[in-house]
């Protein structure tokens, strides 16, 4: 998806007079993590096709040689000896005419110290001219750079045919007084680079997707322009990696902090930029609902297609939102021929669960399996008999239905290649509302950063898309039940999903506890109580989840570390009585 | 198990003559993380103790007030809240004659910077008389400290009743310039607190067990006290939490480095120290598959009683190695009432796997069932006849008998509130010889960091130990096999486990590659490459796997953190093609 796009240009706006005139190139790449080959391969397609644009200078995001996150491959010598020669193909690759300015980790030289940089590497004419560390080193979330990198030095700007760039990677430019929350850093590359003489920034960035995040980069680059009164290029990497979404979002902003160039999120594009023409303000629209679509719609498509390994996708059918809505997101990333839905029906199962799954399987033109588990739970029944003799049904019976599900889930993805996907959404997945080794298998849980009431606007969005009902409107407008036994519904166990989203949101992204969030809610304190309780308990269970797609700032997973085991006092009177 | 053991008093040991003689305990306590309850209680009650003995000062374990690792808990506000409460009452709470040093959190005051330090803190009668905060922050394998600490800045000795004490804690004595193999750090305490004229070293430790280096601590104090001609305390934590384990190992050594008093491994202990008696060198034995087998049953013992949620312990018994070793652990760690077995013979068991499996429950005395899962397998199979008609059978069809098992397990396991261990070892583990959602159901995995060959020597130590057959011989002696088809056997699809495991351990614990491995080894490069290959492509497998009990310095889980979606080029003749 090679292509050029440069805004409305309309009305002019303030710019900075540069000393040269110059075109450069914003390469949004969505590379793979380790795929040295399709990473170069990539870089030097793009590098060409801005070549031909006349670029003087293409600039691609962060560590794109190696892909973000690269983990623990970075501990690996025989991958950094890969890395190294790679890099040295690349530069000798690139036309000579223009300059390419790379991400990769270097070695650091040093005796002492973490044995790489996180480097922004300039080449020209197969030679490099310039280098840059990493001063910022994100340590926080899924970030863990300080486990492999060594901080740089504050460093110089770095002339390149007379235009003095302010070189900087991703973390360098957030560390601004007046918007950032926590200060973490005493340096300030953003202060210094200006103090140094640049012309203009440069930043590469392997910056996540969140909700909010757009903002957040629209205000923090716009007060760095007005500040130092200097235009800022910021190019970013696109495209999913596991459980890390990056969004694009590359973009150039003038002097006066006017976003005046920007490519379109959550999709490869080259974007050129010329210093000397005029360019009005470049609006986007960035709406809530219409980015967690777009970005787990690319999450899923990512996943599939960079594993390289499925011949399908597979999603079990409730008749339920969430299961609706994960099936409705795989067919929009995969096309409906690759997605097959299967509805399972139990003894519990209400008639709508059947009819519901079937009409959304039409609406999508997707393959329709219908495999009733009851032959499978009856003999589990029987098996279990005579040790279960005597004991009240419950949750072990209750759990053998879902688990069924899973099986029969895994046994047709196994003997036909598909991926699995999972559906459960934030709000189960943080109280423990879904059965381990049963609702919860898969490859990849599509929903599981989406919180219940989100599920239900994504719904809502899709059917709008469309322009016509795709999920049925009798699964939007149902009660949502589990459906394990005779007349359930998720309102026996849970306070209504407005209540729970909101706990939930206060405990687990804003880390607030007990206290605070009945103070800020006046929510029954024992009802806070509870579901914070059960949100520890069931820490367990997310330990062995599939993967999820990461859309807030504080998803399950990577970026959250629970303890398993432990006990959480949660107020003093507690602690007191033990002495 | 509150008790004193100062050693074999023999011969007496050349030893520096301290400017005021004391008496130090050392509190090798065992606490629960964020349990600050049950810590609080800990602390004062071997205080106390420590007191009662007329020591001076009692030292205990690296932030021993939350537990380790506290991961995320720190970055709750509420939770430090906590912190800060139940350190005060600590002080009060303590006996005024004696000191007592402990390891909390304890929040950075400066406006920049990491929100927390790594504190030891020492009071006396209440009153804070010294605080030190760690400044090497282990960022690596499973320590994420810079996630949430601020490095402390190199400090002076503490003076405590005449004493001159080099506190510091844990990493910040591992700096040494001749043991560390990676020089990760400017700064060295040690050197430091000796220059500055420490009387003795004191480090307060969370430092986990592995196979070997409990040799490591020995080489690396004895050094440090040989250097600087100073003795050295080291109070390291004990107990398990989630998957790591402590092995305590809490000593004294003389300043020219021979150890003089040494608590014993896995279990906690208060053990005294008077820095005027004549004490002889201390020898301990340590012997890596006693080592092995004790830090196993800590480990269960420990998920088991601090979780306090179960009624028994589950194993599913094949009649294999790996599910009578982990059977045969759990009724050590937890004793024979608790713990019962179940055999699940398919219609390709052997009868040996029936046979052996009861052989072991009698032997080991614990409640045995045998549920054969052929109803439930031939329900599944009629259930997708349909869907599967015209393909050939295999892996889906292996696996609907794995996870069987794995519903019929977790059905009891939810009937009967029992912890389902899963027995997978590190072999397997690694090469994805195991179900998901199968054999690999259950809350702990007890061999997961466990190579085979490891777990035949634990099998002989078990039945040495018992001095008879725990193990039944036949489980030792017949090839290992999966039964999930006529005649398999694990050699089919594997090459020998000394070579695999050979392999593996190269790969996974030392980071070798391909090239390196076939170097070393002079295996088939192509034998090499299909096991590494395997290794990569089951880590989506392993992201679901329950959390294992780490006895090496590399297990899966939370040390290592390897991308699912990754392309991994391993020759740059592979990558050569692309351009």
């Amino acid at each position: 998806m090679l292509s050029e796009w440069n805004g409305p240009a309309r009305a002019a706006c303030p710019k900075k007079s540069g000393p040269m005139p110059m075109k450069i190139a914003l390469c949004q790449i969505n590379p793979t993590v380790g795929d040295l080959a399709g990473n170069h391969a990539r870089i030097v397609a793009f590098a060409r096709r801005a070549a031909e644009a006349g670029a003087d200078l293409a600039v691609f995001p962060e560590l794109c040689v190696v892909g973000y996150p690269p983990l623990d491959l970075l501990e690996s010598a025989a991958f950094l000896d890969d890395v190294e020669r790679t890099v040295e193909r690349i530069a000798a690759a690139v036309p000579p005419e223009i300059g390419v300015l790379i991400g990769a980790p270097v070695r650091n030289p040093e005796p002492v110290g973490k044995r790489l940089f996180n480097a922004a590497l300039l080449f020209e004419g197969g030679e490099k001219v310039g280098e840059v560390h990493k001063v910022l080193l994100p340590t926080y979330d899924v970030f863990d750079e300080y486990r492999y990198f060594e901080p740089g030095d504050v460093c110089e700007p770095i002339v390149f045919r007379g235009l003095r760039l302010g070189l900087h990677v991703c973390e360098d430019m957030w560390n601004n007084e007046e918007q950032a929350e926590v200060h973490l850093y005493d340096a300030n590359p953003i202060d210094a680079l200006a103090a140094a003489g640049a012309d203009l920034y440069v930043n590469i960035s392997a910056s996540p997707f969140a909700l909010g995040k757009h903002e957040a980069r629209n205000a923090v680059i716009a007060e760095s322009c007005r500040e130092h009164d200097l235009p800022f290029v910021l190019v970013n990497q696109v495209g999913a990696n596991t459980e890390i979404l990056f969004d694009g979002d590359s973009r150039v902003h003038a002097a006066d902090g006017t976003r005046i160039l920007c490519a379109p999120s959550f999709e490869e594009y080259l974007l050129i930029w010329d210093t000397e023409a005029d360019t009005g303000p470049c609006p986007m629209k960035h709406e809530t609902t219409a980015d967690l679509h777009d970005a787990l719609v690319m999450g899923i498509r990512d996943y599939y297609h960079k594993t390289g390994a499925f011949a399908g996708a597979l999603v079990g059918l409730s008749g339920g939102i969430d299961s609706a809505v994960t099936c409705a997101l795989a067919v929009e990333a995969l096309g409906a021929e690759a997605v097959t839905g299967i509805t399972m029906p139990s003894a519990y199962s209400s008639t709508g669960s059947v009819d519901d799954s079937r009409a959304l399987a039409d609406n999508l033109g997707i393959a329709f399996h219908e495999v009733p588990i009851v032959p499978a739970v009856d003999a589990f029944g029987a098996m279990l008999a005579d040790l279960f003799a005597g004991t009240d049904e419950g949750v072990a019976e209750e759990n053998i239905q879902a688990r069924t599900r899973g099986v029969t889930l895994m046994a047709v993805s196994n003997k036909f290649n598909y991926l699995l996907l999972t559906t459960g959404n934030k709000s189960e997945m943080a109280v423990g509302y879904a059965t381990l080794y049963g609702d919860m298998n898969g490859g990849l849980a599509v929903l599981s950063d989406v919180f219940k009431q989100q599920v239900y606007a994504l719904a809502e969005h899709i059917n709008q898309r469309a322009g016509r009902e795709v999920i049925p409107q009798n699964t939007i407008t149902k009660p949502p039940s589990a459906e394990l036994r005779p007349d359930q519904k998720d309102s026996d166990s849970l306070p209504p999903y407005d209540v729970l989203d909101t706990i939930l949101r206060l405990y687990i992204e804003d880390l607030l506890d007990l206290q605070e969030i009945v103070h800020r809610t006046d929510f029954d304190p024992a009802l806070v109580r509870k579901i914070l309780t059960m949100v520890d308990r069931n820490e367990y269970k997310r330990r062995q989840a599939a993967p999820g797609l990461r859309v807030s700032a504080k998803a399950f997973g990577y970026g959250r570390r629970i303890p398993i085991v432990m006990k959480r006092t949660r107020s003093l009177s507690e602690a007191e009585t033990t002495d």
